[in-house]
């Protein structure tokens, strides 16, 4: 059986100039139903000694800020985290971003100008049953704020189910943060610093995300692995 | 305590070459429960001198077009509006835009690419409990017509839950305008104009999303100076 | 009544340098009612004409690949596949692409930038009640793997409410493909290519698609010619 060039492209966007492609190459002589055996061993194989691989590599978790608790369940791709401040409640929800595969392919590259990671998480700051939702990103080692709504009823603004993410789309979001004045921006700057949503949260955030994502990684092998033996 | 240059940075989207970034200070001897407090305060002080700033400006509401009605409820960031047409029920919905901020700041530094604004609105023309559903944008001064899509059902057309969104995302959206010929796009235009759906129209839609964002923004930095107060 | 350039412009997006636009040209001296009469009836006979044309040309249906059955229901934008392999239940679902007006716009004047069509639809194995979940796209005649899923239960899988789509979004997308090393990539295709999911089937979902599209497109042309009669 000869393999010719086999290589994983890119997912296109509407816009894209072209599209790297995938060469499926056909299996030449053998019978349909052993063929299926074979080459589904063959992945659980492959999927097995890709977790050996991983698995030998050591892990090092980061360090959780002070204050905090991190909440993680096994398949999620996201995680909680809460902290006491005062008479306030804060939570934090990251949500592993899926790459653009296009995106991914030219990082993969090398390509310079995708280079830049980007971690954009939420945070909530609940306080008398009301709540400022703050949309944070983690980027160049730096915290960013992105944007700022409020919720006269916290229990709105932490509904994730459907119905309530529909209802959030709806609800004003607050201001074009661009558009602020320094000053008044300097002052959000200096209230989220004094709850210590700085940029060791957000650099936190990110080593977070690359722990979990290795993590969701490892099961995600041992899983194919089984499905496919 | 010394401030560095602190401003606010773009939400990077996955592309994005560069993310300017919020250089958060770290205040360098307060005792954190100290901090809170006047952080807190300062905030809301900064809200509240905002919010004085932007009340001492004039408003000026923009003029309802005849035979319409408009409707919008406090903290959404949508509205409505209604209209009779012999047998034929009209309404609109306009959905406020979140600007990435991204391009929000490339406009706010005068980037004449993203200068201008787009303000796109659903109609529906419901008759015989059937649906006409087009998707309009108001740009440059202009009506543009994006896509137009039939529903059997005018109570399909006009659930927006989210499984009602979900299941208006599966049904067929109409055809690729730019691919329609300009004999049968001009009937489209001709009808449309003889319900009054045209350029003053959608430019009324881009003058109370205006007003809309205003007054929502002044609701919006009366609720910080509360929350933080 | 004298018109002046009436095209049809692409629905902008956020970033876009200029928006055509669609002018819509004034009616002079007609009464409103009558208006309305006349130019409901010249659309309706403006979408039957259409039709007519769209009605003269011969259609062809692709070739079903082998073991396959294909539904699609009438008003939908999607259409699902299914196949039997041993014990495993595979079944595709593709959702009919609405272009971004802007990019169907630069297509429909000939950019050769965007003249890759890409045919994006999701394919379930299902076996022992869990399942693989592979994003592929048929681009440039083949087959583009974009990512793969596992579920521990396949109804979780299969749940397409919107509550299911959010719940599928929170879980683990499985790893960047551009980033895996080639032999296990290779395995993977082996294991699609061994249950017939090769270049062959998404020439299929692709021009099954432009087959729905066409149907749906028609239907469209006559039910718009019934709204505006």
């Amino acid at each position: 059986m000869f393999r010719v060039a086999s290589r994983i492209a890119a997912r296109p966007v509407a816009a894209a100039a072209s599209a790297a492609a995938l060469r499926v190459a056909q299996p030449v002589f053998a019978a349909p139903a052993f063929a299926a055996v074979r080459h589904a061993s063959r992945l659980s194989a492959a999927a097995k000694e890709e977790l050996d691989d991983e698995l030998s590599n050591e892990r090092v978790m980061p360090q959780l800020p002070e204050g905090w608790t991190v909440q993680h369940k096994k398949g999620e791709s996201r995680f909680t985290m809460t902290k006491k401040h005062g008479d306030e409640q804060l939570s934090i929800i990251c949500q592993l971003q899926v790459l653009d595969p296009e995106v991914a392919e030219r990082r993969a590259n090398g390509d310079a100008a995708d280079a830049v990671e980007h971690f954009p998480f939420t945070l909530h700051i609940v306080r008398g049953g009301k709540c400022l939702d703050f949309s944070l990103t983690h980027a160049d080692g730096e915290l960013v704020i992105d944007g700022m709504t409020h919720y006269e009823s916290a229990a709105v603004a932490q509904d994730d189910s459907a119905e309530g993410e529909v209802r959030k789309e709806r609800h004003y979001q607050g201001p074009t943060f661009a558009e602020l004045n320094s000053g008044f921006v300097d002052a959000i700057v200096d209230y989220l610093e004094a709850r210590g949503v700085n940029d060791d949260l957000s650099t936190f955030v990110a080593q977070y995300s690359y722990a979990i994502e290795q993590q969701e990684y490892e099961n995600w092998l041992r899983a194919v692995a089984d499905f496919t033996a």
